[in-house]
């Protein structure tokens, strides 16, 4: 396609919408200007590429809304709010103005929908045919009403191992799927550390696996690494999943959190389960994810974490290891 | 390539370095947290696109610095002081972590030497062999001392339209060149605000060509559109350039900024020069960029963005019309 100026367009659709008070300079200038409330910021960035986050096919908006909802999952799992989100994207030589659009929209819509609207961003246009489109989302959040941001440090012994929600089946093997649209449990965490306090402990949004997830929150431990039990019977799954899709999966975008006593049964109308315990470490110095199945006890530090297996497949969740390898 | 941890590398070495202390939640989490100076903060994204923005078989280190310093440079453009930066990072399959490490260690020294740190980021292999390098790099900034934060409006009829250093030339055939390692003038833009104060009006950093980034001045003019009248004679070029590679290359990465009354010789050690003048629009409700030379009068407004041009060449300076194209 001819250079389609995607952000021109966003700056004149930004000047058509009602602007937030605290978007001083909005898109269209060399950067955008926000007045930050409390002076603390949360940042990260999460990209979405074809062929490893989503198949060559997937409506466009899905794949805009996607990259938006990673991201907004993200501030989830830190219990703070989004305020805005910037896009760049690198698009398909083949790709048409109606495409471009159709991927904005989906940026957009997510975006407002969760309340950070798209405030800058960057275009260009593959030089190859046969690119692969590259989007890439930078979120901007700001802590929850009581200040608290929650990290993946502070796990203690002894405390259960909870988590929101059903876990398992987030990809359809024709590449739908809830990976594509689901609801970061933004309204959860908040209402989490409402009701938990400093009983809660440490938590993230589960993106690679629960497997591989638990492990960051075993590895960061207060006052240093534990191990986690988990009890394979109690991990909630998605209809027709077991809990060997749930430790592999990933893309649940669910809250795992742990916390000292025991969580409510719910927060913002979507169940908590506790699926295990905290525990010292079995091996001194090094942190283990364990399964427990009846009498079984397996390894499960590395599960949703494919770190062997070669790209190439083109096919998202094969590629999972390439799934938010550095988040 | 098999999956390589870039950013969890990144966390690792982070955890070595010394922490700044309004970095609260450093890279490894979720999310980062920082301390926002005075609760305002700009924010923009910028990405290099292989085949667009650096030929293949550029060293991958400059690849890495590249990203950032395209980013500082709209730091300058804003007349403000970078605070940290973000990368995302779509990685070729036959990459290997040499390669990876190369870019990442472009990336962190060049944060560094604008005291910019790199505070999070995301990190794909690409599915299918012989898809290109996506970098995008995300940049946080604050307003400098004065407070000031200097965007495209604001232009007067009657300003001198003036520009920083010598332009033209940024990239040579091989696709080497100034493109790759330049001085984001983030000293110079300060300096201006401090010395000019009010009577500096509008600034941007020219990233596109002369022609078209004058346009966005011309543009956003106050109260109306305006016109921009450049002297040929009058624009700094680089040894072996002339004013039309100065209208037209783009990515020199200088000044370009409107003032009351005269500018200052030099700023920060860089040369300032008037090329021009902002007056009454020509074509009511329209703006134009018009070049003088000797008595011709043509119209610049397009130079340097080249619309009609199919991407596809694989060469940088022919992909001008994918460059920075919606910052």
């Amino acid at each position: 396609m001819r250079e389609f100026q995607l952000l021109s367009h966003l700056a004149a659709l930004a000047k058509a919408d009602p602007q937030p008070a605290w978007l001083r300079v909005p898109p269209g200038d060399d950067m955008a200007l926000v007045d930050v409330p409390g002076g603390r910021l949360l940042v990260a960035v999460d990209q979405v590429v074809e062929g490893r986050h989503f198949v060559l096919g997937t409506p466009l908006e899905a794949v805009g809304r996607k990259a938006v909802l990673r991201n907004v999952s993200d501030v989830a799992a830190m219990a703070s709010v989004p305020l805005a989100c910037l896009a760049s994207v690198a698009l398909p030589a083949s790709m048409d103005e109606q495409g471009a659009l159709a991927l904005l929209a989906g940026v957009r819509s997510a975006a407002a929908a969760w309340q950070c609207p798209l405030i800058g961003g960057d275009t260009s246009v593959h030089a190859q045919p046969g690119s692969p489109l590259v989007l890439s989302v930078t979120i901007l959040a700001v802590p929850g009403p009581s200040g608290r941001v929650v990290t993946r440090q502070g796990t203690r012994a002894g405390d259960a191992v909870c988590v929101t929600g059903a876990l398992g089946g987030s990809l359809q093997p024709d590449g739908s799927g809830r990976h594509l649209d689901f609801t970061p449990r933004v309204a959860a965490a908040l209402e989490l550390v409402s009701v938990l306090g400093d009983r809660l402990h440490a938590m993230l949004d589960i993106s690679d696996g629960l497997g591989r997830d638990a492990a960051h929150l075993a590895r960061n431990a207060a006052p240093s690494a534990l191990d986690l039990e988990l009890r394979a019977a109690a991990i909630p799954c998605t209809a027709g999943c077991t809990w060997q899709h749930a430790l592999r999966d990933g893309e649940d975008h669910e809250l795992l959190f742990t916390c000292a006593g025991t969580p409510p049964s719910q927060v913002a109308g979507v169940p908590v389960t506790v699926i295990g315990a905290a525990v010292p470490p079995a091996n001194a110095g090094r942190s283990t994810v364990w399964l427990l199945d009846g009498t079984q006890r397996m390894d499960a530090t590395a599960l949703g974490w494919e770190h062997a297996s070669p790209p190439g497949s083109g096919h998202a969740r094969e590629g999972g290891s390439g799934r938010g390898a550095a988040r």
